[in-house]
């Protein structure tokens, strides 16, 4: 298959998220490079597997790379790793980025993007975010569950309208049947997400459940739907005119998901690092900034951080 | 050894509470009969051991009772059972009050003796509150940690001075080499107490943590710190006087005390219901209909009610 993109991409994390991406658009034709820390063996041999509700693929010939330096440089770079390897990017990105490369910032959170913004220069950079339910399994196994959608636009603000790199990206990850869209409006787009990811991975990881019983039973239920309506208030406050159907509607969409753990909770579970700084810590401050006061999100993360450093492996 | 009081006692609910309280009574002299239910049959045997701060003891022969029907009448029927299965009491006090004796309600929570009057009722209540740590750890064998007072008073509102019958329950309390306190104003002896059961109660099960990790961490104190205050801010508001010194005396105790189970952390661990009614539901209402709003401890109730019936055995 010959694609009419020249753009090369390279995937920094090649996980639930850099893995089903980077595999859709490296099964469409498009020229991908994987950066692999602990898969890289196991994808060099066996290549990369991945289960969709898109449809089922293998990929037996991939990419693969044991470290930046073999990285060529890349048109794209997209950032997949976890925020809490936020601390690695100064080493990660130059090499693929040495052209003038962009960079898409596909991370949890708010304000994830100055990480990158620090290495690269902020008139470099994309964010956004996905809308995804994907779950590494196993080396190099992806099964993505359900939705899928990433929405996404410049980090700088004070543009008008949709750039031209940000539509030629969404037409690439389109030609790759991924459920892309560009956006005029990242900052709208984060704090719609956290609407989601401050209740939905926040309570999941306190009260130990999946988001099928939290919106199943009153009690959390009530609490989820309070918390969402504080972060949509904070989000205005900010500046971001997340639409007030977006409070029920969040609602709406977790009772119709399937039965779902968080990427928080399966980071608790599996005793990582959880983002708590990223998706309470940034938009807490953000709020506060503004006079926002969000105090059960400010309760939801003082225990996250209790939770974090009680559950690192001693 | 013979005592100047006649009063016979009552001990409904034999547990780390009951048991130590009733044991040092009957250690002392006094005719103390206890309620048992799955300890019966140990206790009637092997008698009642507690390991103490206050002294070791071992009572081989205890007036032991498997039901409410050999109870004789007493002049003093202490309500030692946790609130959660206060929907006995209508079959447990009529016996052992039969004769016009008082009841003195040691359970934790607000409001928690108005079970017990709407039995016997209100002119017969007395309640009051423990700054315990005991556990019982097993078949009739208590063990107190630490602490120990009691300070109790009468239920009914609008009186004035300490009354003589809570004088003379005090007194025997005390020569029995309890730790007692009789107060006329009960009220503000419940919300101070609940200045410790709400913070610590509600974040050891929800954070599941002991008392010294949660004022051990930064993050866990600040929160139980700000919980503390707007306790204190509903009792004002319900027209509790607890002194203001209270709020910095609750943590200090804390992180002086030894590291401990909450009583609802060990009914959450035990998979027993949690007193979240008792505990957080009726301060919330109280203060509700006083305009208190009280945001943290409502989150915190929220979160226990969804981790309660999550935690029943299936």
């Amino acid at each position: 298959m010959v694609r009419m993109s020249t753009r090369r991409y390279a995937i920094i994390g090649s996980g639930a998220l850099g893995g089903l991406y980077g595999g859709m658009l490296a099964k469409s034709g498009f020229e991908v490079h994987f950066l692999l820390r602990s898969d890289f063996d196991h994808v060099q041999t066996n290549g990369l597997l991945v289960e969709s509700v898109w449809g089922d693929f293998h990929l037996q010939h991939v990419n693969c790379h044991r470290s930046v330096e073999s990285l060529p440089a890349c048109d794209v770079t997209i950032v997949a790793i976890k925020t809490t390897h936020n601390q690695l990017l100064p080493s990660l990105l130059p090499s693929p980025t040495r052209n003038g490369g962009t960079v898409l910032v596909l991370q949890n959170g708010l304000n994830v993007e100055a990480d990158s913004a620090a290495v690269v220069g902020i008139e470099r950079v994309l964010g956004g975010c996905c809308f995804l339910c994907s779950n590494k399994i196993g080396p190099g196994h992806i099964r993505h569950l359900d939705f899928g959608r990433i929405v996404f636009g410049e980090y700088q603000e004070g543009q008008t309208g949709i750039s031209d790199r940000a539509q030629a990206i969404c037409d690439d990850l389109v030609a790759a049947g991924i459920d892309a869209q560009a956006s005029d409006d990242l900052k709208m787009v984060r704090w719609r997400k956290l609407m989601w990811n401050i209740p939905f991975n926040g309570l999941s990881v306190v009260l130990n459940a999946t988001t099928k019983e939290i919106v199943e039973h009153p009690e959390s239920e009530a609490l989820a739907d309070a918390i969402i309506r504080e972060v949509y208030a904070a989000a205005h406050a900010c500046g971001a005119n997340v639409p007030s159907e977006m409070i029920e509607k969040t609602m709406q969409t977790t009772r119709k998901m399937v039965p779902y753990d968080s990427s928080m909770r399966l980071d608790y579970l599996n005793q990582r690092p959880m983002e708590v700084e990223a998706i309470f810590g940034n938009p807490l401050r953000a709020a506060c900034q503004r006079n926002a006061a969000m105090p059960k999100v400010e309760m939801l993360y003082q225990q996250l951080r209790f939770i974090d450093t009680m559950n690192q492996p001693k």
